[in-house]
């Protein structure tokens, strides 16, 4: 656990690592999706690779792990959470992970699906 | 908290946001420094701006927050715990904030006194 007695969470460019983790996502039409789990950072360069939801079976799904791009993520004050840009359907097709069916990934590969996967929904 | 039931904390390349959090951070020499506490990303790019090491009172401070480059910090295997390769010394002159002191900054001024302190002494 961090600890939080003296913190500065939160300036106008920057947000703390573990305030980000534990943060609700919204559909634009304003469903839960899941929460923010934590993200994966590249060792080498320090640049987060993607933010991984956790998904605690909504859509039919049982509690998975769908990885996001960071840019995906938008802060919505009003609702303390994360907005992305997002279908049910667009997010039922992206790539995501469960304890059964765990991904076999290189990261660069992985990263790529990911990254190739949300061009088309989130039009960059 | 985070979800921890079904997790990659690390692979070659990636690790988790909250698997950095609450690492130890030793000096050379094995005394331990600190803890890394959180570090703050930037959200536009989500770029690690700078990690954070909270710091129990060793050196004759108080618990206090010292803010350190990401490239600053080297995994050690068998220590468990990442490894600066900073003296004393050149901790106890770095930028740094308590309860007490909090920093007043803009956020680029704050990075870029923090990149400039560590050019010297990590050599790049």
């Amino acid at each position: 656990m961090a600890d939080t007695t003296t913190r500065i969470d939160e300036t106008h460019e920057l947000i703390a690592s573990d305030k980000v983790e534990g943060t609700a996502v919204y559909s634009p039409a304003n469903e839960k999706l899941g929460t923010i789990s934590h993200f994966m950072v590249d060792k080498q360069t320090g640049h987060v690779a993607y933010a991984v939801m956790s998904f605690g079976g909504f859509l039919g799904m049982g509690n998975s792990y769908h990885p996001l791009p960071w840019r995906a993520l938008h802060y919505d004050v009003n609702r303390q959470g994360y907005v992305v840009d997002l279908t049910p359907d667009q997010l039922k097709g992206a790539p995501s992970y469960t304890s059964e069916t765990m991904p076999n990934w290189s990261d660069q590969l992985y990263g790529h699906q990911i990254e190739k996967y949300y061009e088309g929904p989130l039009g960059h």
